[in-house]
């Protein structure tokens, strides 16, 4: 009794930690875009924390968390009808409340790979299928009962894959469905459209990783755990390492350390670390947060010059890449069963299997409802908005007045 | 003893939540008005916050929370003298500190609605009345033993009335008599006065919203109690309806989602579920959210094309409307006595003639307060000074140099 | 068990708020300056964070609370090896986690003060020596077990001389050595130089002031104490009397309400009840924030006019003088044992050689490594660079691009 108090208490906690990433990632996604769009990025991350947790309360979590139906799908609770008092150890409410903001984080991914040229209720339409369909599916597969965790014996500590990869696997989607902005590719040589404003951009990150600090060591669910204290930690110095990196690359690769890939390299560590944040060591999680920091640079690059696909804030590297690399370094670094620490090759195998199935899932449902959302809405904005800028004719209003 | 820890424990934690809600309305108010006023907002609100506790320290407690005399008022621990170890079951430092910080928020309210042409003396007179007369003297009426909730038996919450309602009408009477911006109405027709930096705008709701999961959950004053966690989910899920419902029917009535208007309907989502947040439903909350986010827009055209009361960030509309209309919702919605829960009209009138009162003396101590300072220091800036913006003139700065 | 359960969670807790400064420090220091380097500022402030958890974890930690040689030194436990599973009654993990965010902070205020024509790479050579030599070392002698504490019987509860005074006087031989800004001063006569956001800063001092509940009354360590609670009151009243004071004296001396000053005024004030947070009484830190505040103004005065030492952000002023002074105001106020309590001149002589030395040997240290640097890389930008903002040059972006 008195440690679900104190659990429930340390899940609430954390969860208002998790909340305050998405003024995070609304400062990430406006700070790295255009002013002119400012307004819109802005309202798809209001629209992304109301909806999905909206669609969370009436669909998401009963088929997340409901009675789990052959491994496949939650079946019960919609709009939490016939919820138990207490799940997990803590209030139940607590847990559809950290639950269902973290819901609402895997949308946000994918509106800042298709930032400054898909049309707002467009961006809206997505936003209902993946917080009522999409993450709560995997989800369930990974964290609710089903398959993935039941009988491939895949591990994701706090969403590397489940939030993450899903996110950025979407992200990827929508930024090959709706295209590059126009002027980004000049006879395929990528041009840079360098962000507005990087103050406001590098308090995002900072916010996120204040954020991560319930994100990961809130995933325990149980303060009496020693993993919460060890994932502060390790959330805490692989994200360092990660900045580091990126910064030292940078630096090496392009004659200047780079502000927009130091940010996101914080952003890679962090990521990368979720889903092993409780069971890698420290040094583990330094080398973790120094390849992703690495994988995040590279990916950014190639899939700017050599893919050609237009990613204006770099999601779909840090939360893609950086998600399955940290999801896969759990097979070879935990300490409970890594390939580094005597479990031969079963997680490492059980995670390449749950981060190949996840990510090729979250891909296929994100066509789907990209092709859907296409055929009826459309996805992309008139050419003639978006070099005014979609803030004007969606919304209506400049960011910024008279600055 | 163990409990008394724990709560006291939840309460600090709570407290430093709200205080970061300061931050919050700075950004909100900075945002949403002109950029030539932004030093002067700025420094209303550290005056806010510094004034409202060191006057709630000296004199606000004892009047809020001091020995009853006749229902009215309290009487004693002026500068916290006499003060007992705990209170409520939590260290007596603690409940201060929670309530000083609420002392706080009240006065805020106000410098929104009279931002850009008030002197900034003057709002610092009306702010030292603020926080150690009006609030206090309404809140012991309402959670300090006072008459309305020993006599009449209102409830309030977490403060839609005491905090968000007295705040807002406060605001009202001030916006009344420090009269319209100039050009604000021409031959009584309004113009838009665009804010300067909706991402900050943005960033503000986003850490207001953040602050109220200490506003409300920490209300309880107790984490063993269910209604704690209850009170985080109403909070979430009220704030997510009232944004979609003001930005639907923004989007209905305009034929554009408005920035400014899904933004405020966040905020009213959030006032008009403080004052129930422990007791309504969840399907409760979130009609008490949208029915808040309709009310909102409609306030603010009202208020605005109909009043011609000018009110540049919406508080009248957001924190007077959207706290009297969630404070009679607890008199329908309340799952423990209310209309619709076969608890009659008891509580609804306790409700209505509670929010009756504390409105109307809110008025009328604005107004004499207002009266008083506008016959000494006089109320409004110099025309000319209006023109060129508050800051030069009052802080000899401008808020933005080289942009 | 229990207790270390709830001391646990209460110090990851304000950890957690501690380091949310570290965006505080970001938005003050990036407000506060010019445009053109602002993504200079940002790079440091990440470099520093990073930088200062690793070297930390690597080497600093050891140095601070490893097993005490003479008084002087920590000398094991270097990469947390053999470290125990818990100190001080909490969670091993947790402690690190609370002192390493510490160890990131002093760094940070060095930036600050040499803000604008510093290299890069010469400020991150120093932020290594900083976090892994001058900061725990001193850090050892005051809180490892070292002869500050243990023979001097010097008190510092939350870091007023090991975090802000070693920063401060650290930033004060900093920003002597690498000289003013190009234009600070003509003929001796200092320049006005404003700082381009002064919303984005007041956005940083409400958001320090918000991470001061964590590093404050954090650093009990226990939530059981009555500590605990007085240093969050000491905290809250002392940064409104210091805001106060500095607003108050900005009008008197120079006719207006001065933001910067008042902004710093709110630092001042939390800085200098750093110290004596848990043991000076209300009334005491009403007394410690509106001296610090007074003092504040006036270092900053003296510093720019008279010593013509060009510190961009009051670093000095504020971390350094009022780290001083509050430190030495726990010999008079402590209500344990200072000189207005009965204890003699015991405790302030105490404080006195204890600020005294810390104070000398940063200033020592600070000065032998910025001369290593200067002797190697360099200490200071080119002039052009300087004149076009580092941005550019050093990390070839612009802070803003199209507003």
């Amino acid at each position: 009794m008195d440690t679900m108090i104190l659990n429930t208490m340390w899940v609430l906690i954390a969860s208002v930690f998790v909340f305050l990433m998405h003024a995070g990632f609304a400062m990430v996604e406006v700070g790295f875009t255009q002013s002119k769009n400012a307004v819109n990025i802005i309202m798809k991350n209001f629209v992304t924390v109301s909806i999905g947790v909206l669609g969370y309360y009436v669909v998401g979590y009963a088929l997340m968390y409901g009675t789990d139906v052959s491994g496949l799908i939650g079946s019960d609770q919609f709009v939490l009808m016939g919820s138990p008092e207490s799940v997990a150890g803590i209030s139940f409410d607590v847990f559809f409340f950290f639950q269902a903001i973290f819901a609402a984080t895997c949308a946000t991914i994918v509106s800042g790979a298709m930032a400054e040229r898909t049309k707002f209720f467009s961006y809206v339409a997505f936003c209902v299928v993946a917080t009522t369909v999409i993450y709560p599916l995997i989800g369930h597969w990974i964290w609710g009962g089903g398959f993935l965790s039941s009988v491939v014996g895949f591990r994701d500590f706090a969403g590397g894959t489940a939030v993450h990869a899903v996110g950025g696997f979407c992200a990827l989607i929508g930024a090959i469905m709706v295209g590059p902005r126009n002027g980004k590719y000049k006879n395929g040589v990528p041009r840079a459209i360098p962000g507005h404003n990087i103050p406001l951009g590098a308090l995002g990150v900072l916010i996120l990783w204040f954020g991560w600090f319930g994100f990961n060591p809130g995933s325990t669910l149980d303060i009496t755990s020693p993993a919460t204290a060890h994932a502060a930690v390790t959330t805490l110095i692989s994200g360092a390492a990660a900045t580091i990196a990126a910064m030292i690359l940078s630096n090496v690769k392009y004659g200047k350390p780079d502000a927009g890939l130091t940010l996101n390299g914080a952003l890679a560590g962090l990521v990368g670390i979720t889903a092993g944040a409780n069971q890698i060591s420290f040094a583990g999680a330094i080398l973790v947060g120094a390849v992703s920091g690495v994988l995040m640079l590279l990916a950014v690059e190639y899939i700017d010059t050599k893919l050609r696909i237009d990613d204006p804030v770099g999601a779909i590297s840090v939360h893609g890449v950086c998600g399955v690399f940290g999801t896969l370094a759990v097979g070879v670094l935990s300490m409970d069963g890594g390939l580094l620490y005597g479990g031969g090759m079963t997680l490492l195998t059980a995670q390449i299997i749950g981060v190949g199935i996840s990510a090729t899932v979250a891909m296929g449902l994100a066509f789907l409802t990209f092709v859907g959302i296409k055929a009826t809405i459309g996805l992309r904005v008139e050419e003639s908005e978006e070099l005014h800028g979609l803030d004007g004719i969606e919304h209506g209003i400049a960011a910024y007045m008279d600055l």
